[in-house]
């Protein structure tokens, strides 16, 4: 088969070391060169961030964060920065607080450095996201992109372990769609395997041993590596499923996609045999769905979409609305009978293998 | 094992498509806006650079392309860039010609388009290298790296398959020493082992039908991964033991290479399990020497230094010259021993397990 792609390497330092949050971030900033360093953190994220900073000057420290980023908050964070003559942002929480670092830097060209204190992945990306009356935009900028991630497993210990489950199949399955998204190729499929391999090695452990650091450092590195392939090789499949279910039908985002994940992976591993061998090479498993089913029932993972209140009538409208979104990259060609038979099976918590020869 | 390691990932846009490389320029070179594009491309390169440029506007050819970048050809070049108000670089060849655009680069900060016609992997890297007065210099500067890269097997078809092997097998060392080299993380070892998977498909493929496509492919783009690993992990043990055996002892640098790999894999392989096990599985085998050496024995590939004019009497030297040499990151403690048992098994052509359990 004749390989063809493009593939945007987008350039970043990543710092990665268990409590060397601190040293790593005094040692950019002086590297960097920055005279003035505005620190955002939420109020609950400050405690946290005061540590991780002690080594720097701070000339502003920036607590309003809020979720999603409204643009009236996103203005306000522009002009404490613009006022304050700040010459790099330093953004120390999850999705929201780098969020709002990143809509700085649209408008500021500002550098970033992150220090993401969750598994959401922002930080590893040159997606933004504005919301203006209830309306939620998103873009792509390299202006966004963090030039620097200090990540340090000591910030996320205390992320409770049924979120960080959530969170890391969460990733998982950004690891695995990426291997059939639209911009699905090679490199991404590599990064992909690599973070499906620590998923699978961490989040066992963080679930036996919530306080080691090990499980958490496999986890926050293979949420790293799911957010770089996930933004590279786009939505697939699953996402795609997940999007109406959560949307439309109101489903929790963590537990659907739990849920859902090993049901597209059986559904398109048979038309897609070399993602397959992928997928299962970095599980340690003979196939692909033997080492995501193995994992899911160490993790006791969500198994039925009927438990978090969808129900047999609504798949019919779930698949007349997914349908049309479907990637026109995805290896199996979807019909409103197998994409029917997919919601059916998820819906009851069915064996997903019967997806494999429908 | 605590997870702890810095990585630098190179911004760069790859584009990978077989008898698309003049297409992928026109659309490239019109994407970044250029007005002025000089094309570089020696003498022997140049009826292919017309066919790869045929899309494009050119403003200077320019074929004045030297092995090792002699410092007089750079300040020519760049002489002739700045008096045509050149603002791209477009180089067509192999390391020579890419070496040339990036010397001028260093010091205008021009943006480089890369199309290479070997499998030498510059156009990966932010690596420059300068000759002065015969002797050569090297350094990194991130202003040197293409910021777009062309890959066309199409362009690599005319490669002789000795040659193709020997380039691609020293892809492969790349790839295998990338996993215990002084800068190794596991980003590095991820992107190594999917360039061993690429190159231990692709080499067999030119081996059996020169003209196809498949094969030169997946060597091209295994080529790619070895040189984005290797510029990142710095070199380990098998470079460092190559790099005497070629500089004092004078061997061939490809046949060295290929003979050496194998000993070294052996003699880490023991202390780097999770290596091994990577390695493996790129392989698609149960052990890594396995997997190397089945794919050496279906290239034919060089089997003992003795062939190559190293002798018996070279060893206490050679192994006094590379042991100060070796990387502290190297898995095996190396002691004098040891390397003369290594050296005197790659000297004669012994099975390298003999070196797993010494």
């Amino acid at each position: 088969m004749s390989l063809a792609f493009e593939h945007v390497t987008l350039g970043q330092r990543v710092l990665f070391g268990t409590g060397n949050a601190a040293a790593n971030l005094a040692a950019e900033v002086a590297r960097l060169g920055a005279q003035r360093v505005m620190v955002i953190a939420s109020d609950r994220e400050t405690p946290m961030a005061r540590i991780v900073a002690a080594g720097v000057e701070v000339a502003l420290w920036h607590h309003d964060v809020v979720m999603h980023v409204p643009i009236e908050t996103a203005d306000k964070a522009r002009a404490a920065a613009a006022g304050h003559s700040i010459d790099l942002l330093v953004c120390v929480g999850g999705g929201s607080t780098t969020g709002l670092a990143k809509a700085i830097a649209m408008t500021s060209h500002l550098p970033i450095i992150a220090v993401p204190t969750t598994y959401a992945g922002s930080e590893a990306t040159n997606v933004w996201g504005l919301t203006e009356a209830s309306r939620k935009t998103t873009g792509v900028d390299d202006a966004v992109l963090p030039v620097t991630v200090i990540y340090d497993a000591a910030l996320i210990l205390s992320l409770p372990v049924d979120m960080s489950v959530a969170s890391g199949l969460n990733g998982m399955a950004h690891c695995i769609d990426s291997m059939w998204a639209p911009r699905a190729d090679p490199i991404n499929a590599a990064l992909g395997a690599e973070g499906i391999r620590a998923l699978n090695r961490g989040l066992p452990l963080i679930a036996e041993d919530p306080a080691g650091a090990e499980g958490r450092e496999q986890a926050l590195y293979g949420a790293y590596l799911s957010a770089v392939a996930f933004a590279s090789a786009g939505s697939g499949l699953h996402h795609k499923v997940c999007h109406v279910l959560g949307g439309t039908f109101n489903l929790p985002h963590a537990q659907t996609h739990a849920t859902i994940l090993p049901y597209v992976l059986a559904f398109n591993a048979p038309f897609a045999p070399e993602a397959e061998a992928r997928i299962a090479a970095a599980f340690g498993t003979t196939g692909a769905l033997t080492g995501l089913q193995d994992l899911r029932k160490r993790l006791d993972a969500p198994k039925a979409l009927w438990d978090y209140g969808f129900t047999a009538d609504g798949i019919a409208e779930a698949v007349a609305i997914i349908l049309p979104a479907v990637p026109a990259s995805n290896p199996r060609p979807v019909t409103t009978e197998n994409l029917t038979r997919l919601l059916q099976a998820a819906l009851t918590g069915e064996d997903p293998a019967v997806l494999l020869d429908l």
